[in-house]
């Protein structure tokens, strides 16, 4: 997962110190206002800087949202994909990713939920190097929640004639749907909706004949 | 369902012509650059019309959005959920709400897929008159996903001890997953996965113990 490296973590120089700083700002804009509310003008006014600065660090707006999606996609590895891999693989790492998930959508520093639902209704239909980035990004994500599933088939935890790839989109809309009801609706209950939805999909995943494959939908 | 009522059927007088033409085409760049690209001197441009004359006619650029919205609404509820009143109540209603669902995201005048789910994301943190026409909407939309889902209890088709708000959640997530696949990741299979999930859904809607109601869950 080479997207998910840690960039905000670790010793840096002062000039990363200031750099990262704008980011974590603008990372909580962008989970509000999304990163096309992203402007280096706006930033530069929450943070009290001159545009001149803002422009000195990241260039054009283009280049200010890319490190606002690689920074963001460096704390979602560190607070989601990392962390995951503590449990055993199959299930129980399945699970853990979704908990992280849940925990990282509430997470403080994103105010208006996950930053990369936001993102990917920005972006999806603009061609360009925000897009490509994010794209691959969340395909990786896809990858590490896929790798859980077909452990959990090797070990025999979900069954043997399971596409986990199904499996994976079923995850994915549980996520989408919690985003809608958390933040559109305003639900208290929205967390619960998605984990019942995620332990069904979990149920489903065991038993034979409850979950057709997509190559078996009508 | 109020908020469906038809304003873009039937005869209309020549200012209104323009008006629906106006948000025609507004719909389909919502559709695409989302809600908060939508402005009145953009519109213009694609339209070949004087910002003056577009603003005699909505006035601001809130009153653009949510004119936008109640007119999309209106088409939503003319493709979407009246249609789908013709078929039987219960899982045959369900079924054509998801049918005529796809349809939607996928017609030619939504180039960007269904404004709504572009929408949410725009307005889920920002307060106001738009937020809140849609906010309703989209319940009037899950309410009347809830009719058929418990129509089908009261035919037996679903199980007695079904949740059906639960059902409904699951329903939405999967819409949203859609979203994701198609316009993201551009997947030609995003129809066929969503489906594989819906048809999944229903199975579990059907037999006991496969769906753990949301106050069950862990």
């Amino acid at each position: 997962h080479v997207l998910f490296f840690a960039v905000l973590g670790g010793p840096v120089a002062k000039g990363d110190e200031t750099r990262n700083a704008i980011l974590r700002t603008a990372i909580g804009v962008a989970s509000v206002n999304g990163l096309d509310g992203l402007t280096i003008g706006g930033l530069a006014k929450e943070m009290g800087l001159s545009k001149s600065g803002l422009i000195a660090h990241f260039g054009t707006k283009e280049a200010l949202q890319l490190a606002v999606l690689q920074a963001a996609a460096a704390m979602f590895g560190n607070r989601v994909i990392f962390p995951a891999r503590r449990a055993d693989p199959g299930v129980a790492q399945f699970r853990a990713l979704f908990n992280n998930w849940i925990k990282w959508a509430r997470s403080p520093e994103l105010p208006g939920g996950c930053i990369f639902v936001a993102a990917i209704v920005d972006l999806d239909d603009k061609p360009g190097l925000c897009r490509y980035y994010l794209t691959k990004m969340q395909k990786e994500w896809l990858g590490a929640v896929e790798v859980a599933v077909t452990d959990a088939v090797k070990n025999g935890e979900f069954r043997e004639n399971l596409d986990p790839a199904q499996v994976v989109f079923g995850f994915m809309s549980i996520l989408q749907g919690f985003h809608l009801y958390e933040r559109l609706f305003r639900e208290r209950s929205a967390d619960i909706r998605a984990r019942a939805a995620f332990e069904s999909l979990i149920i489903r995943a065991r038993h034979p004949d409850s979950f057709p494959n997509a190559d078996e939908g009508e």
